[in-house]
């Protein structure tokens, strides 16, 4: 997977453009491993994700690109590398553990530059597999202190996107607002059933029949965010709101793992508040 | 599965209700197939269901059940034998057309005693099984004419449930409460997501990865009622809502079949919001 | 969905394929409403479903495509219409009637032009939707017979595909050969598993604790053709072989139905023994 | 959880065995917190998992209760504490690395004793969670000689049982025949789906359309014990051998996740080649 190039194409739908892609590709001799296309027909966008099996001039194929596909289109030529991420906890580890194990044995399209949390309990997890933890905590000062510090962290670092893994506070519109498109949070909920604190006591109370958890990326909204993934499992009766949050551990590892792998994979466009997810 | 008895008991729970039932079963020499109970500890309330291979006196053994367990026990011991349904629609054939196959070759605990439908679109298809069709439109009616009506119809029946096959009208409180823990509705998401008018297309504009359907009592308020089951499917950026319609139809058919054939066997409970199913 | 025309391309893998093809499609000004491509990098084979709002000629535009692909491709220009089913079925009722009524609604992409059954059993039900039936019996003949009688039945119809709706005779290889490709059977397990008689006896006895179904083409080797579609649901220790087989008609039914769907929407390509499946 | 008492029973069935045991209990004033039981009516037997709140005297109740059911009834009663496993693994982490978080944070019913692996690749990851690594290397070696070291190796440890995560060497029948019951293996299919070597290869070459993982124990003959839990997702065609693999490692993980969860809580009775598994 490491190794080969990735273009992804956010424009303006038109006749012709798979045509003027795949024929200027050709002319240049670039052979294609997977070409991925969508058209949003209401909105008439175009989306495209191009693996290459080899290494062009990503400016100069960048420049090339532009010319033949309309103005104002969104062009992006990378080398297929490992993304770099800040990790933001609180004490729930499952998420963390289960990131912090992929990024150890290095079989995921991502590396963590530190993990940042609110408590201390997840620092020693951390310092296992050798990632920086720094503690900024949220006692004792205001939420705009408290993300001025964390602002004043990420700084530190140089990283593609930041994850909330069970992070458990909720961030101001001004702290989200320069990383939009950048932060990704899993929430244990299928959105937009049971927004906001404690889904599993909602779903207990309202005595659904499953649960699931959505990875999505955060907005100025509070889980309203552009959905990456969504996972469900069945519950019963005899689940307690303690056996649901215990099962939901399990997908929501599940959940927030697929959908990083698939943005550091550069498989996901926003649009709006959807996203085109070339699984 | 015909011809065995099903004994059903809701009571408050206490310490040896199991021992006193099945004392008392063993005592009188009648054989449990299976027995299932569940414990609400919080609201410590018994839920029961027993199959017997005998088929003893109900009534005496209603009686016998009454003397053993706590006062204003709900007991209830019946022959395993077909519920009566009917069916109430719309313009929508899948629900129906399923539930009339499965009442056509009676491989299903229930049988169809009618069909009543707000149009006539759905008396063709009702025909050719030989099942009653009757039209009672709402148009031009006042919504208490239209209920008035269809209380009316369904007086003509015998009758256990009332299933809402896509039944596309919101029914008032004085229509269903006489009715209450006997009207089963299938609706077409994952509630609570969605509740209310055409969920499909608040899925698709909420850009959601699951879409899914869910059967519930009816009560007085909308899609609010105790869940009986849900399922949800996988849906990615290129379903259109049309799309999305067309596979949840696949569910809705498919959850509301498990939910009339669970509560036909006598298998679900209600307790406040939420339902005791035993699968 | 009906109304457009699909193109269907299977051919040698090369530089430039989809340039060739979008770019004929551009200049010829035919709009693409969806393409969809595959390599199978191992074979070097390419494989490509278009769907076209406008509907060229057709024979002009396969010449077209015939002058910018491979030598020996396969190509197939057709407009989107139902394609014509033959439905062979034993006793069992589901898969057929879950086909007759999908018919009947003209909601899917397929009609039946005739259902032959070895039993009387299920002409009742094929009756009651105005479909034709022959019943062509295998008592008493020798499978040569019994086969003979069956091709001379099916060259009565004009039909695109023969479906094995709980067909449950073998069918030799003179007798599938001539229609290779063309005729889809569902499996009551999940492939490779469980192949031949009483897969659920065989998934009972294994203690398996899921059971699924597989639509498959039929080639000449019992239940070994190229797989098109498969689902599994779990069970568990307390299913008997008659409740596996009661849980495993509903997937058996959904299971035919998407696979027959996919053909009949031009979306599967048989390559060796495998299938793309353009979902 | 852990605190309670957990009674098991298998026994011959006969009438008056729920009466018999929860009488007994409701005498001996031991509250219940949930009783499962299941009667495998083909061969007549019982089995029962009891989850008792107090913490009465286990060998006396043991006693009690032997004086009540058929003689030859197989009963344990044991406090409610964490499994110690030995895990035995070869190169590939997921599963190990998942067992050791699941011990690190103590929020699953086992402890891990110890690690022994035939390489020495998976030392560094055990050693970071402060749980002992051996190895026992097969080359240059007999099969006896191996399994003769491994012996030793386990007899140094107390443990419940030992778990195959991902271990790569097939056991003997004269090295497994003293642990039947206690060694718990992942098998990376949907057994009885392609059994022995390189099942994703197998699955690929078929061409199925769902891959899968089994958790079971381990008997005499390879792949053949009996099943405790199996998981299924969907592949397609464009999915390599490769990608089969790196979807199925996630499965791997989640199926033997849970086995050995519901093995460490007492939920798995072993009859004849199945399992019993009262989730």
């Amino acid at each position: 997977m490491i190794n080969a190039m990735i273009v992804t194409i956010q424009c303006k739908d038109q006749v012709g453009l798979v045509a003027a892609i795949s024929g200027l590709l050709a002319r240049e001799n670039i052979n294609i491993v997977s070409m991925r296309e969508f058209v949003d027909t209401e909105d008439k966008r175009f989306f495209a994700r191009i693996e290459l099996q080899s290494t062009p001039d990503s400016s100069a194929l960048t420049r090339m690109l532009a010319q033949v596909l309309p103005e104002g289109s969104g062009i992006e030529v990378r080398p297929q590398t490992r993304k770099r991420l800040v990790v933001l906890v609180t004490k729930e580890h499952h998420c963390l553990s289960d990131l912090l194990i992929r990024h150890h044995f290095k079989n995921a399209p991502f590396e963590i530059a530190a993990v940042i949390g609110n408590y201390d309990v997840l620092r020693d997890i951390t310092g296992r597999f050798g990632v920086p933890y720094v503690q900024v905590s949220h006692e004792g000062r205001t939420k705009e202190e408290f993300e001025a510090e964390l602002t004043r962290e990420l700084a530190k670092h140089r990283f593609d996107y930041v994850v909330l893994a069970k992070f458990m506070r909720i961030l101001s519109d001004p702290f989200v607002a320069p990383l939009e498109g950048r932060v990704i949070n899993i929430h244990h909920s299928f959105l937009p059933a049971f927004i906001g604190a404690h889904p599993y006591k909602q779903a207990y109370e309202r005595g659904v029949k499953l649960i699931g958890a959505t990875a999505h990326f955060v907005t100025h909204v509070l889980d309203e965010g552009p959905i990456i993934t969504q996972q469900s499992i069945p519950v019963d009766h005899s689940q307690s709101v303690h056996d649901m949050i215990r099962a939901g551990r399990e997908i929501e590892t599940s959940v927030l793992a697929q959908a990083v792998r698939q943005v550091c994979e550069d498989r996901v466009f926003i649009h709006k508040n959807r996203t085109i997810v070339f699984a």
